[in-house]
């Protein structure tokens, strides 16, 4: 799995857009896919999860989150990186 | 362990009002401490982490990570609970 291509980046258009795309992932038939939010969007990746979550129900679990801080061009930022798996 | 007492709820104040609350926490015994953050707040308990991992390294691990919504007064809210544990 290609770790990129599961990925649906959150960022600050409305929260219907990203759950959407995982949405569509899961539909191509992505087994895994990870919400990924940067600074202020980490919020609105957990945002993304929950609505997700009130969606789908136990069509999907979340496997693994991940939090720490990388280096970007206005120097280090914290992220989010929520790995959901679809079971059905 | 009462939960409430070794819960830093991350606000909009700056983040090292939180950091410092964390290490009294620590230094008063905690073994265990919670960063909870709610709606935008979420992302900056996430910088609270990454501050107090910069600062006390390998003195603390990440124990877990919740993420979920809860009622609050205005409708649902996004939340985070980020639990560490002191190891040292």
């Amino acid at each position: 799995m290609a770790e990129q291509l599961n990925t649906v980046i959150v960022g600050s258009k409305p929260i219907d857009n990203y759950v959407l795309a995982a949405i569509v992932l899961f539909n191509q038939g992505a087994e895994y896919i990870i919400l990924k939010g940067r600074g202020p969007n980490i919020s609105r990746a957990v945002d993304v999860y929950n609505a997700l979550k009130r969606r789908l129900g136990d069509a999907i679990e979340l496997s693994n989150i991940e939090i720490g801080s990388e280096q970007g061009s206005g120097g280090r930022t914290s992220f989010i990186k929520i790995t959901l798996k679809r079971l059905i």
